[in-house]
């Protein structure tokens, strides 16, 4: 086929950080963790927390994001996020803080370790190394260093496997202690790589803004779908929440009516959505094309979990082949780099 | 001045509803609240939550949200927010259940209440009237039920005040005990409405898409604003935080840029804010206007609580001049009514 050389050619030309690689090694980026980490004992005891914070920005943040959403039904506490500067002020000794930063040098985590550190919480720091790296090995606190063997793009938001295998792993050894639920490593085995759906769907949207619209265990995958279209594709993608933005969002669309051929509307739908979210996604759908809006539809098979995983690495592709499509390449962003030069003056 | 002419015009012919009204009786709303429900006693004793679980969608969910923002720095256990059907799993006779709907027939809200009962949680409900207040006398739980004489629109969005402040006194009456921040009925008596200022930005931004950001205490603000202008301003507004987008948003302006004459950044700044997040704002807006968008900082005086409150005055009256300058109603929601009637068949 003409279209599968043209995005060799693509591929050659303009993925020389070896992005799509990266991509289609989320498997063994959470194999590799669970090979480093699981046989980890964490010296907390038999602490019962009563709530987990993690910290992490933008990429850092997704993999965590991942788990807790996917495994919501089976968190006996909740999980909060922070991704800011400080510790919200409930925390105490019945806290676990979990530390994340791909790169170890960002400082709003570099932050919220120094506050960890004085207010003397139970913390476990995830990296590849870094500033937070060292930090934590002098405080004699738990880290799980990475070694992003099959990240060869270097990418927080293309190593999503072994952020979420590190922070699975550290709920595994302290509150996620019941089963019942698909273990993260037997999952993984079974996921099918989506590169050829996320292909025919970027052809379909290329030049185009989207609104991604994800519900219930498919909520985290909305949000990294819309950062990665951001970051890798720079596609301008804001995630809604059914059926939350049933009760708002539908009037905001009038400003965007009359340039609506510049926009889709983007569904991550299940089989697995219960009966009220499955019709508000139909009828949702349906006013949006009413309005006058092209609006696709995406869906996956297999359990939850399974699900969430293929949306992953749709979403990973998706991203990509956009980027390619209009010749740039897919590790590159400028304007954040160009942010941090200037905010480091 | 020719400009208030046309806007005394303007308000005659299109605020059938008293929108404006209602938007300048925020102070009346919480007051109001305070006289109905500060001295009621709840039937918790001496127990120690260890969460709050928030339930609430839409515009019944805004004040809620608003209260946990501002009094962050003063909360002693996590505040989740649930935006759908059920409850988390980790709800637990420890948690405090708060069930909100201004309507009292919202289907995602009377769906948690029935969850609430089976598992017997400790509960309160806030709402005008509906099912939900009949649910709730019925099974002898605790109701805080407003009348709502300051909000001639009936418009849940614009009812804020007694939202938030019945939200504020629950948690006054259960987990906010210790003191040290600003009382609401002592701030709120200190607001000065922002009319002026936001119709000055109304002319401005008149005509394009938004895109709001926030920081801190600030942070439910620019989720409100993003709200009122959806649903009032019928204008197509998400809303980011710093220091997160930072971290992502500058790439995905990309698929923008041809459009950017029709988009103008909006951000919510503060001289409260630390000067980390300040330097964020500065090279923030400094690198959406290299990339060629107009852009807006907005900012307030006064204490943190007082400011947040200003900006949600500013907001309120933004969104309502906004629909006011394309000759619409303010009050009315044409596809949100339209949705419901379709997803009632």
């Amino acid at each position: 086929m003409s279209s599968n050389l043209t995005l060799e050619r693509l591929v050659k030309k303009y993925d020389r950080q070896r992005v799509g690689l990266s991509i289609a090694s989320l498997s063994r980026q959470v194999e590799h963790s669970f090979k480093e980490f699981m046989r980890r004992t964490l010296p907390f005891g038999t602490r019962k927390f009563q709530n987990v914070i993690f910290c992490g920005m933008g990429g850092s943040a997704l993999g965590a994001d991942f788990i807790r959403t996917v495994y919501e039904p089976w968190l006996p506490v909740p999980i909060h996020m922070v991704s800011d500067y400080h510790l919200p002020a409930f925390a105490n000794k019945n806290s676990l803080v979990i530390l994340c930063s791909y790169s170890g040098t960002t400082e709003e985590i570099l932050s919220c370790f120094k506050e960890a550190r004085l207010r003397r919480l139970p913390s476990v720091t995830i990296t590849a190394g870094g500033a937070l790296a060292r930090m934590a090995r002098r405080a004699y606190t738990p880290l799980f260093q990475f070694t992003p063997t099959y990240n060869p793009s270097g990418q927080p938001r293309i190593g999503t496997g072994y952020l979420m295998a590190s922070f699975y792993i550290a709920l595994r050894k302290t509150i996620l202690t019941k089963g019942g639920f698909e273990h993260l490593s037997n999952v993984v085995t079974k996921i099918k790589p989506q590169a050829s759906t996320a292909y025919a769907f970027a052809q379909k949207v290329f030049g185009k803004s989207l609104v991604i619209i994800g519900a219930d265990f498919l909520r985290a995958n909305a949000h990294i779908f819309s950062n990665q279209l951001n970051e890798s594709a720079k596609t301008f993608a804001p995630f809604f929440l059914l059926p939350e933005l049933d009760h708002h969002l539908l009037e905001g669309m009038g400003s965007l009516r009359s340039a609506r051929r510049h926009w889709a509307i983007v569904f991550l739908d299940s089989g697995a959505y219960e009966p009220s979210i499955k019709k508000r996604v139909r009828s949702t759908r349906h006013v949006f094309e009413r309005q006058g809006f092209a609006t696709h539809r995406i869906s996956f098979s297999g359990t939850r979990v399974q699900q969430a995983f293929s949306a992953l690495s749709f979403g990973g592709f998706a991203s990509y082949y956009l980027a390619l499509l209009q010749h740039r390449d897919p590790s590159l962003i400028p304007w954040v780099d160009f942010l941090k030069k200037r905010l480091a003056h």
